[in-house]
């Protein structure tokens, strides 16, 4: 199958199966569960749990075996969003095309729809069928480590407190790896050790998933200052738009492009071992990084 | 050992084992892990820790051992502290003393350092020493389906919903069960689980962990009003301390003491089959109804 359309496939598999976790026959508070309802089915790529179930072909295994914890892994980055939109974070108005959360459903109820969803993604991380208890001990610990204070809640932190300040190189890097990379880790790591990954196919699919992350950030970063490129080269904080330090705005455009070029190589690259199972991955991270072209 | 020296005796290993599970050395971001620590640091009676050791201790179990599990769902019950605060929801501006997360550090700190102590708590759980894998995803299970949508956060979202109403009996129950009393099952269910319960012990301490729960929500709202009797039958909303529907405002002070009373009753009937190593949890639950006369 071509690579559009197996994401497709994927993505369509991803949407069926998230509606089912919800609990829509007997919730304890009905317009808790619409406004969790109303986030976690507002589109977007699905991207986490199209990698967990790539990382998994990658090893020989169908993925899609694995949609339940991809379920999980969606709703701990949907959570995230919610949060983030919040008046108290980035107050803002719209995602996707949509109203958010909080314009919708009130600030409160925004608030614990995020919490109910990054619970319930640990409900339904254990009942991935076909795993053992050892290996759901495994998922709930990546899954944790990733989304706690050493990973994407310490990066949206970090992130928070440099709002109108230049950081540093490795300060950015650190903050990505936070904020966006650890939970396409835990993605990847989830998957593979579903699969029942080896010590060296876990190491190659996890050096895999962090030149993912930092490709991502990199492309995000061009793609926000292409058509504006008048922001690069401003000082921090100068601009309502330029009030990020990012990839672009600590190097240059172009250095920013070849960057994520090299990245996207590092990449394939860790993906070596692997044979044409693995080639949904390639393509993914290729096709990621073209979109700045 | 007496009563109120076990007590506080088991308070003290709280103390200390809470803040050893900070990651104060490498934080990926400093202020989050203050944050963090400023509330979970804050004092409490440690009841949750202190009951999911007690039960354990029912079994014959030395219940210390569980500690860190006990750490994992007083972080949980912390996360749900800072959550309520939140402008956005309570808007409290002290607790305990103490200035509330948000008024110290932000309303978006205080967001996050909510959701990553809810998160960092599954992390903690799995760390738990002598438990097979089997237990840890048993104990997952307990503390996300407790914390979740049809727990305590279902709890929360019907009781933001339900300010300024007059809600009936069943609503009330149901609010509790999810607000307060799901926290405090999964507490006893998890010392239980760890320390091995039969299916019979498992389901005479659950029984235990609802009554205890139900007598401690109907004496807070006893405490509420007490001092203040004017309030009760009032219509609700009508003033701005009588903005909730309670045990005493649904019913009468006298009525909701002698239900506590006999919830209490039942509370220690749960524990027949159990010999003294029960004690503390039969004295927990009388000593924390006395306070209301």
């Amino acid at each position: 199958m071509k690579f559009k359309e197996l994401w497709q496939e994927r993505q369509q598999l991803v949407e069926a199966a998230l509606t089912a976790e919800l609990n829509k026959e007997t919730p304890v508070d009905k317009t808790l569960t619409e406004s969790m309802e109303y986030s976690l089915m507002a589109g977007g790529k699905r991207l986490r749990p199209v990698l967990l179930m790539a990382a998994a072909d990658a090893l020989g295994a169908d993925g899609t075996k694995f949609i339940k914890t991809g379920c999980a892994i969606e709703m701990i980055h949907t959570y995230s969003l919610i949060h983030d939109d919040l008046p108290a974070m980035d107050d803002d108005d719209y995602r996707r095309g949509k109203l958010t959360n909080h314009k919708v459903y009130g600030a409160g109820m925004a608030t614990l729809a995020g919490d109910a969803l990054l619970t319930l993604a640990f409900e339904v991380m254990l009942r991935q069928p076909g795993a053992d208890a050892q290996t759901l001990v495994q998922v709930v610990r990546e899954m944790s480590t990733a989304a706690g204070p050493d990973g994407m809640v310490g990066g949206q932190a970090l992130d928070m407190e440099s709002e109108d300040k230049r950081i540093d190189m490795e300060t950015l890097r650190r903050m990505h790896m936070g904020k966006t990379g650890a939970l396409f880790r835990a993605a990847i790591r989830s998957g593979a050790i579903l699969a029942g990954a080896s010590a060296e196919q876990l190491a190659a699919l996890t050096e895999y998933a962090d030149k993912f992350g930092l490709a991502f950030q990199i492309t995000d970063d061009i793609l926000d200052v292409v058509g504006d490129e008048a922001l690069i080269g401003k000082p921090v904080g100068s601009d309502e738009k330029n009030h990020k330090s990012t990839y672009v705005t600590l190097t240059s455009l172009a250095e920013a492009r070849k960057l994520a070029q090299d990245t996207v190589a590092e990449a394939v690259a860790a993906l070596a071992i692997f044979g044409p199972e693995a080639d949904f991955l390639r393509d993914l991270v290729n096709y990621l990084v073209d979109r700045n072209k």
